[in-house]
């Protein structure tokens, strides 16, 4: 895994792309994209730049919001690198893998499957919080993975949401473009949870950002979030996004509107030229808290 | 085409793309995507908004540029409008015209064929500049297309200086990046003017920014150009871009390195990776001529 399958040089440092086999999805090839800001520094310890897990959506490679998502002036400007991992595992050869855009490849969902035949290898859960920070390091990019913080989009957007509510201190702040913010209650998340869980009704609540952050207060769990959903999004009204649960369930533990914002932004699609234009303004607010 | 095919609002502004029967292709129906920032307003000329003109390479279409560019936050902030017009006719159904990435569909070169069967449809140079800025302010979106400058990538680049060479006073400003610099001496261009035009020792000279600027001079025909390549381009490399020859030919004849810049990028490639590095810049550098 030390050498890259291939090397892009963008906004003054570089994007690599790597494959690897991972434990995590049972054995298959994944490929991640990274990029490193040309601040960064392999050879000392006190110039490593912090790191940001970007987390797509729905149908999505690495490739996508690398290509699309326009984050790399920013992130050079910030001093961050930005890590882009596939969506799901690849070559699964499980029947049906292939028939949906949303469900099986490309289609994750960031949980750990326990009904078969998936829990071989969806494991994304698991990919994302443990297996992937460990192989970054070990890349020897001068990236220090213990300042990490994580966002992403729609399904990318509940994938980080959910891996940010349940591992307290692994990332530093949370950020979403319309993400899935109460799956248990739309169509998407109840077609992934009843085909990659055993016993959804037990099991789903733990992959799902409003039902978490309702057991959750702000004097023990402080909470760094920030949410941008467009209101012309198609998915948002078909009520598979649900952004009003989420901000309402902070609201009622007591979370405080400008640590936990949820916004919606007039007129904006589900499309990369929604992220493009926020993308920005995302990576500067993760910057704060990962260089704090 | 006064309706919109879609619409995706970007930046603050919105994304139009608009379908036509173009004259100049022959009858046949082409695509636009057109950039308009929030700052233009239709029913006043004093708000309307300056446009810039956007060529892209080879194999693309109105999408990739738009999609991967990064162009649209820095146009936003700059208040400048920008038109994505396809790289070629579509569906002529010309023998062989979807056999090679390097000719015929999505390999326009911004020139009128003289040889048939191309001459009827391949008509570029004449779409891009006498019948897309018609076509444009009949879309009543607020751009002021007397202000207009133009740009491109690779092929695009090629079809920038050369409109722009070739008619004073309908650009203010070119830039390119990693543009096809001296056409008739490299595969793609000799491939090119050998399959469009009858007598390519007559004519192809017409279409070559290097030998089109040999006869200008300083104090008759001041120029504005931005030119940007990666020194990892393959192409470069492979003396398809030959941008050395263009920037002999302007020292030659006198133009200031200040007004006519061609700058060689250390270690960047040929991809949208390098044009959305410098997009901001370029879009930038173009502001100050349009607003001027």
């Amino acid at each position: 895994m030390s050498s890259p399958k291939s090397t892009n040089k963008v906004a003054s440092g570089h994007l690599y792309k790597y494959s690897f086999t991972s434990s995590s999805l049972g054995g298959l090839e994944t490929n991640i994209n990274v990029f490193v800001p040309s601040s960064s520094s392999s050879s000392s310890s006190s110039s490593k730049v912090p790191v940001l897990y970007y987390l797509s959506g729905l149908t999505c490679t690495e490739d996508n919001a690398a290509q699309k998502g326009g984050f790399f002036n920013a992130a050079a400007d910030a001093g961050v690198a930005i890590v882009f991992p596939d969506t799901s595992p690849r070559g699964a050869k499980i029947d049906g893998e292939d028939d949906s855009y949303d469900f099986g490849s490309g289609a994750g969902f960031y949980l750990n499957a326990t009904k078969q035949p998936w829990s071989k290898h969806y494991n994304m859960y698991d990919y994302i919080t443990k297996e992937l920070p460990a192989k970054v390091d070990q890349l020897g990019l001068g990236i220090d993975t213990s300042r990490a913080s994580i966002f992403g989009h729609s399904m990318g957007g509940h994938g980080a949401l959910t891996l940010y509510l349940r591992n307290p201190g692994q990332y530093r702040s949370c950020s979403a473009f319309s993400p899935i913010c109460n799956p248990t209650a739309c169509p998407w998340g109840e077609k992934a949870f009843k085909g990659y869980l055993q016993n959804p009704a037990d099991e789903a609540s733990q992959y799902d950002a409003t039902l978490l952050v309702s057991s959750l207060s702000p004097a023990e769990r402080p909470l760094d979030i920030l949410i941008d959903s467009g209101t012309a999004d198609d998915f948002y009204k078909q009520n598979q996004l649900l952004p009003e649960h989420f901000q309402n369930a902070v609201r009622e533990r007591g979370y405080d509107d400008q640590r936990v914002q949820v916004r919606l932004q007039d007129g904006y699609d589900h499309s990369y030229y929604f992220i493009s234009t926020f993308a920005p303004e995302h990576i500067k607010w993760h910057a704060k808290f990962l260089h704090n």
